[in-house]
């Protein structure tokens, strides 16, 4: 194996051991590696991935999504402390592109899941920073597949329910929740276009005391609006359900709506059909990310771009041409 | 200008001052220009394009999509013939990709809409052919912009209803109007998922005889469904609306709605700001195919993607470290 020179880093032996041994510390160790920009850390972790990807994918992948204020923390603590009961390990990771503007993650402050976090089976890991989604979402995968290797069974990925995070969630996981509240208008719930169509199973959060009843409509109301669309190829209807965090009701009906989901799409071999069609996916973004990169990260070309955007607006040029020339000049430049 | 030496083929002046004057078989032989695979005519179309880009975008854009059986035909029929007596010149575009293949277009047969034909108003022209999606929806709306030049102003852009190409006449036009059964199951209306979500006007076509009382309850279905999507960019609160395209019901409702539409956006400021954007987009749209071209369009990359496809599914590669290899093998190839 290639031979690595930063200093305070394992060999990829011990972190490739410590990941198959279920050690916590060694994976947070090889997640550091994996979200590391260091072109010698890239070396250490593709071979650290390389080696563990045969013991990876033996989970359910859930993703969650959720506005800030849907109570989506207390959700995934009331949520996971279930699971570990049930004798699952659970893993918690979460995408946040904007993590490291804003300098503090969803999920960077542990203690807003300090009961949970403090549970042998649990293990929660901030998001990754990074400039693009892309990055992020890459990085947050590759992490998946160390807690899958080091014997998680459930693995939580979160999204702040802004943006774009919410389809990179959706293309690596198995099962897609979103949480909504009764009542709070769907204008102000923020949620975008499209997010509703992928959720396998809604839950209206928060439906405890004098929310029961609204909570109720909601639920109606969301179960009536999600009749409107189309099967999804799983063969799975997607559900909606009512849940109290706090009180802790409900809490066991997701975990068996999932179960029905696992259960349905073993059997009719959707599950493998889409992990399978993920991770082929997963190359092909990467390359055609890689492929833009090529082509925008160029200087002379952004340059280039702002300008011939303008003669586009102001109908100086076609836009088939203005791409036609940009091209040219991109391949008369090799 | 270029000098074009293929034969059966005017000079790119000809061209133009046939479109511009609104000669109807100079438009026709343009657009056939434009649809076009051979490099001379290539060259003749982007100078046709580049002149009359100034005459063209003074119309209303609206795309039409609906699964088949659900009556477009004869919707557009009825709706084009009540924007005539209007006063307007319409022109009918389609977007087919599958046309080649299939060996008849949606609208190759032109007797579907006979009357409609027939008048001096009405420009219909069948999809054009292609192998790509983009290929195949970048001549429509080239198309579209030499309808425009020739004094269309308003374009109807119709779509087959299955696949992608809604997402491309979305791409292209002002206004997305959806045509759906009532009771047909919504399963077998087999309308793809997002698709509901960029309609700003669902017409519940049939809504006649029998069928009326139906089609009322699915028009409130539909309505109340609508309301869980959170307001678009436009300001625009999406219709839903009941129409018999055989008895001439609910027609001219579906005009007034756009007209009102228009007035809002024109008002507010979104219909230029989205106009531009789709402009801008219509260039990104290109590089990026383009780009995808160069790569993908390589016999040999295909060949080395089938293996790496393969390693990846039976886990004996990262889709990440797989996306790295070709990469560095397409930029070794330059």
């Amino acid at each position: 194996m290639t031979n690595y020179k930063r200093k305070n880093r394992l060999t990829a032996q011990a972190y490739i051991d410590g990941v198959l041994r279920g050690d916590r510390v060694i994976l947070s160790r090889a997640i550091t590696i994996i979200e590391s920009n260091l072109e010698s850390d890239k070396l250490l972790a593709k071979d650290i991935i390389q080696a563990i990807l045969p013991a990876s994918g033996n989970s359910i992948r859930i993703g969650i999504t959720g506005v800030p204020g849907v109570g989506k923390s207390t959700f995934i603590e009331a949520f996971g402390k279930h699971l570990i009961t049930k004798g699952h390990k659970v893993a918690i990771l979460s995408i946040d592109p904007s993590s490291q503007r804003s300098k503090g993650s969803i999920l960077g402050d542990k203690t807003r899941m300090e009961e949970l976090s403090n549970l042998e089976n649990a293990y929660i890991r901030p998001s990754a920073s990074g400039d693009t989604l892309g990055g992020v979402a890459n990085k947050t995968a590759e992490s998946m597949l160390l807690c899958e290797a080091g014997g998680y069974d459930v693995i939580l990925i979160e999204t702040v329910g802004v943006g774009q995070s919410e389809t990179a969630v959706h293309g690596m996981t198995d099962f897609f929740l979103l949480l909504m509240l009764a009542g709070a208008g769907d204008e102000l719930q923020g949620i975008k276009k499209g997010i509703m169509e992928m959720a396998d199973m809604v839950v209206i959060n928060k439906a405890d005391g004098d929310n029961v009843r609204m909570s109720e409509m909601a639920r109606l109301q969301y179960q009536n609006a999600l009749h409107i669309f189309p099967q999804s190829e799983s063969g799975w209807e997607p559900v909606v359900t009512k849940a109290s965090s706090t009180k802790n009701i409900g809490i066991d009906t997701v975990w068996e709506e999932i179960s029905k989901y696992k259960q349905l799409v073993t059997d009719n071999g959707y599950f493998d059909k889409n992990r399978n069609y993920q991770k082929i996916r997963w190359m092909y973004d990467n390359i055609n990310e890689e492929l833009k990169h090529m082509f925008y990260g160029s200087k002379d070309i952004s340059s280039q771009l702002s300008v011939l955007e303008k003669d586009i607006i102001s109908d100086e040029i076609s836009p088939v041409k203005a791409a036609q020339q940009i091209i040219e000049k991109f391949k008369a430049s090799f």
